[in-house]
C-alpha cells in the first residue's frame, strides 16, 4: 500500500513536472492591431511580455523591437524562429534582460500585390507609421522605456536592413542594433526607374537601393557618424547566406569610418536555423548595451 | 532600360534566392507506418532522409534511431524539435555525417489510456517491437547500414531513459548514445505493485524503475561491462532539470565502473529549446564515433 | 620606384599592425606587495588594469577577486592562465565590462612548510586579512568600487572553494560568485583532529572541511539563506575532474534550499585549459550580475 | 587515530589527483632538428606525440602541420599558443582524433637580417625544403601516415598564407586545410621590384604578393580547380583583425569558383586568444575531414 501511494505520488510529480516546469519562468505573446493613419489600414503586431510582466502593473521593461523578412508578417519569430523559447530560456538564466520585444506586421506572401518593407514609399510611408504611430502605442500600453538608453532594434533579412536602417538614420531612437542576414541594398548604384511599374515589390527595391546602408554611411556627416556610432552595431550572416557580400561591405565601410561594430560570420544559411540561433546571440548583446550609462 | 532590366534580374536572383537557397542542401522528412505483430498494431514513424538520398540507389547511410518522450509521438522531434534544420545544416556543414534518422512513434497523450515507452511491459512488448521489426524493417528500406559501427541511438526524457537502456542491454548493436534529460529510473527501489492497476503509466514506470540505469550497471558483469565500455556514451542534461540528479546518478555510476562516458550540464530546463541545441552536439558527436575501426 | 615606396609604406605598416594591434586594447598587470600585520608578513599580489585606468584619474571601476589554487601563488591566472588575453578580449567587444581584477597570493608550492589558503588557521588568519587588509587598502588604491553591487569574487580549485566560502559568509560584500573546480570540503564529517600534526597542509584541510560548502548551507538561518540568495552563484566543473562530486552536491544542496544558482559541467579536467575558457563564461557572467539596482 | 589516517590518506589522494590528473591523457612535445641540403642549414621543428604514442611501436597516426607568424619559430605554438592543454583536452575527449602535430621552423624576430616565410625565395627554398627534406623525415620517423587522407595542414598569420599557398598548390597531399587571420598577399598587384634589397623581409613580401591566394585561385585551370576543391577549406579571421580583407576576398573567389569552403569571422583580434581558441575548432575540423574515404 505504501508503494503504491509512493507511485502515485511520483506519477503526479512527474506529470507535474512534465507538463508545467518549462512554464515557471515563462513569457507571453500576445495579438494585437494598430490601426493606422499613416498606413490607412489596420497593422497587426505581436509583443512578447516577459515572465512577471502581469505581476507589478508599476513595473518598467526596457523594450527591443524585433523584424521580419520578406514574404513574412508579425507571426514569423513566434512560428517560425520560437522566440518565446529563446527569450524564456535566457531571461530566466540571466543571459538576457527582461524585456519587452514587439514584432509588427511589415509584408506579405505576394510581393508584388501586397505591401513589403520597412522605409517610407509612395503609397507605404511604413517609417512614419513605425516612429511616430507604433513606438509611441506600443510602448505606453506594455509598459516599455521610452528612452534610447532602453531600447534596442534588431531584424532578419529585410527585417535586417530595417533596423540597420533605422538606427542608421534614427540613432538618437535606439542603444543597439542587432542585423541578421541583412539586406542593405544592392551593390549596383540604382537610381529611381519608370514610375510606371506595377510591383509593390520595385518600390521596395527602390527604396532599399536608395537608402543603401554603405550610401547612408558615406553621405554622412561628421556630426551624424558621431551619433551613428553611439549605437552598439552587431552585424551577422551566415557564410553560406546569399547577401554575405552586404553585411561585409557595410562592417567594411564602417570600420573605414571608425565607427565601432561587431561583425560575425557563423556557420550557416539564410534560414531559421540560423536566425534561431542569432536570437541567442542577440538578446544578450543587447542587454549589456542597455542602460548604458551605467556602465 | 538597361537600369530595369538589372532591376528586374536583381529582383528575380533574390525571389529565387531567398525561397529557395535554403533547400539547396536538404533532406526530407517521409511519414510511414509498420505493421506490427508484435505490438498487434500499425506503428507510426517518421524518416529523415538525407540530401542526396534519392540520387544514388546504391549508396546505404549511417542510421541515428531518435527516440521522443512522454505524451509525445513521432512528429514530435520535426514538429516541436524542429529537427530537419539542425541535420540539414549540420551535415551541410559537415559537422554532422549524412544519415538517415528514425524516429519511431512509441506514445501519445493521454498516459493513461494510451502505451508510452520503450521497454516491454505486459501487453506492450516495444523492446521486441524495436529490435525485431522496426530495425530491420527500416534499415533495408531506407539503405541503412545495419553494423554496430553505424548505428547510434539518442533520445530526450523518457526518450533518454530508452536510448540508454537500450544501448546498456545491447551494447552490441549501437555504437553510440547521446541521451537527453533522460529519465532514467525512480531512485527508490520500487518492487513490482499490484497488478490490477488500471493506467498504462503504472506499467511504464514499474518497467523504468526495474530496468533503471545504475541497476543495470552495478549488476552487470564484468564481461557486460567491458561490451558497456564500448558504446560512446553522452548524457546532457540542464541545470535546471527535474531530473538532472538521474543523470548525474547514471554518469557517476559509470565513472566509479571505469565506463568511459561524456557528460554535460548546459544552462537549460527539461524544454524544446534545450532538445533543439542539443541536437546540434548530437549529431557531431554520434558522427565522430562512427566506423571507429577507422580511427 | 613607386612600386618601392608602395613596398616601404606595407612593409612599415605590417610590422606596427602586427606588433601593435593587440595591444591597441590592453590592459596592464601590475605586481604589488602588501604588508600584513595580520600575517605578519609582505603579501604580493597582481592586479589587471583595464584598458583607459591611466587615462582618466577619477573614473572608478569595478573590481573582481580571481583566487588560485593550491600550490600556486599570485602570478599563476597571468602565467599559466593567460588572464591578460581573455581580459583584453572580453572588455575589447563589450562582453566583459572594464573592471581591476585582484589576484592575492594565499599560497605556494611545499604545501607542508608554506601556508596554502583562505580561510582563518591557526597562524594563519587568511580571511582577515583578505577582508580587512587587502580589500580596503587595494580598493582604495585602484580605484574600485568599494560596494558590494560592484564586487564579485571567482576562483578555481582551492580558490574556488574559497570564493564560495568567502561569498556564502560574506554575502553583503560580493553580487557574484563563480567558481571553478572547486575544493568544497571532503564528504567525510571529519571533526578536528589532533593537534600536533607539523603539516600546514593539515590545518588547511581542517580548515576547509569546518567550512565546508554544504555545512555552511545547511546551517544557515532563514535569514541568512535570504542573504545568500541575493549573490549570483556560477559553479563550473569538467566532467573528467576529480572534484566534480563537490560542485553537484554544493548545486544540489542550493537548490533543494531554493537558492538560485547556475550550475554547468562541461567538457574538460582539473587543468588550465578548462579555467582558461571558464573565464572567458566568468567575466561576462559577473559583468551583468554588476550593478544590479539598473537591471 | 582513523580520523589522522582518513585525513592522511586524502591528502595523498588529493596531492597525486591535482599534480598527475592532467597528465593521464596528456602528449608529449619533442624538439628536433633536420639538417637541410636544401637550406643550408639545420632547422628546428617541435612534434606533439599524442598520448600513447609509445605504447605501442607500430601504430601510425594522422599528420598535422601547424605554422607559426612572422617573427616567431617552432616553439610559438607551444610556449604562446598552449597548443600541448588543446590537444590533449580534445583528443581526450574525442573531438579530435589522435594525430601527429609537426611544427617547423620558418623564421625568426629579426625580420630584416632572418629568413621567415614558407614559399620559395631566392637564397631559401624553404617550400622545397618543406616538401622534400621535412616531410619525408618527420612522417617516417613518427609514424605519420603519409597518404593525403590522412594529412592536413594549418597556420596562423604568416602561417595561415602559407597553409592556403601549400594546400592550392598541392591539393594532392592535404585533404583539409585551416588557416587563421591568413596573410593571404597585399591587395595591390606588385611586381618584382629591384633586386639589390637588402632586406629579407623584401623577398617574402615579394613571394606572398607573386602568390597571393587569389591570383592562384584565378589562375587556375579547370583541372586544377578540382583539385583544390577536393581539400577541406576553413577559413577563420577575427572581426578586428587587420587582416580581416584577405580572407574574406579569398573566401569570394572561392565562392565565385565553386570551392566548398567554411568561413568564420569570430569575435577577436591577431593574437594568441584567437589562434588558441581557433585551435579548438581546427583539429576537430580537421579531424572529420581525414579518412574521407570512409564518411
Amino acid at each position: 500500500m505504501k508503494v503504491l501511494n509512493t507511485l502515485k505520488r511520483f506519477v503526479a510529480t512527474c506529470l507535474v513536472a512534465l507538463t508545467c516546469t518549462q512554464m515557471s519562468v515563462a513569457g507571453v505573446v500576445v495579438n494585437d492591431t494598430l490601426k493606422s493613419e499613416v498606413l490607412q489600414s489596420d497593422i497587426p503586431f505581436c509583443v512578447y511580455l516577459p515572465d512577471g510582466f502581469n505581476r507589478n502593473a508599476e513595473q518598467t521593461f526596457p523594450v527591443l523591437y524585433l523584424l521580419h523578412g520578406l514574404t513574412d508578417n508579425e507571426r514569423a519569430w513566434t512560428d517560425k524562429g520560437q522566440m518565446e523559447r529563446v527569450a524564456d530560456d535566457l531571461m530566466r538564466s540571466g543571459e538576457s534582460r527582461k524585456m519587452v520585444i514587439v514584432m509588427p506586421c511589415a509584408g506579405g506572401q505576394d510581393i508584388h500585390k501586397v505591401w513589403n518593407g520597412y522605409f517610407n514609399m509612395p503609397g507605404w510611408n511604413y517609417e512614419d507609421f513605425f516612429f511616430n504611430e507604433l513606438m509611441p502605442t506600443v510602448e505606453k500600453k506594455y509598459r516599455a522605456r521610452n528612452t534610447r538608453e532602453w531600447r534596442a532594434i534588431a531584424g532578419l533579412s529585410m527585417g535586417g536592413g530595417g533596423s540597420v536602417g533605422y538606427a542608421l538614420r534614427h540613432p538618437e531612437t535606439f542603444c543597439a542594433c542587432y542585423a541578421m542576414s541583412a539586406w542593405l541594398g544592392s551593390n549596383k548604384q540604382l537610381q529611381h526607374a519608370q514610375q510606371n511599374n506595377k510591383s509593390k515589390f520595385f518600390y521596395l527595391q527602390t527604396a532599399v537601393d536608395s537608402l543603401a546602408a554603405t550610401r547612408v554611411l558615406t553621405n554622412a556627416t561628421a556630426d551624424e557618424r558621431k551619433n551613428i556610432g553611439n549605437v552598439a552595431w552587431f552585424l551577422d550572416c551566415g557564410d553560406d547566406d546569399f547577401l554575405l557580400d552586404q553585411s561585409l561591405e557595410c562592417y567594411q565601410t564602417m570600420r573605414r569610418l571608425r565607427i565601432p561594430a561587431q561583425f560575425r560570420v557563423r556557420d550557416g544559411n539564410h534560414n531559421w536555423e540560423y536566425w534561431h540561433t542569432a536570437l541567442r546571440i542577440c538578446l544578450p548583446f543587447v542587454s549589456r548595451n542597455m542602460g548604458y550609462n551605467n556602465y
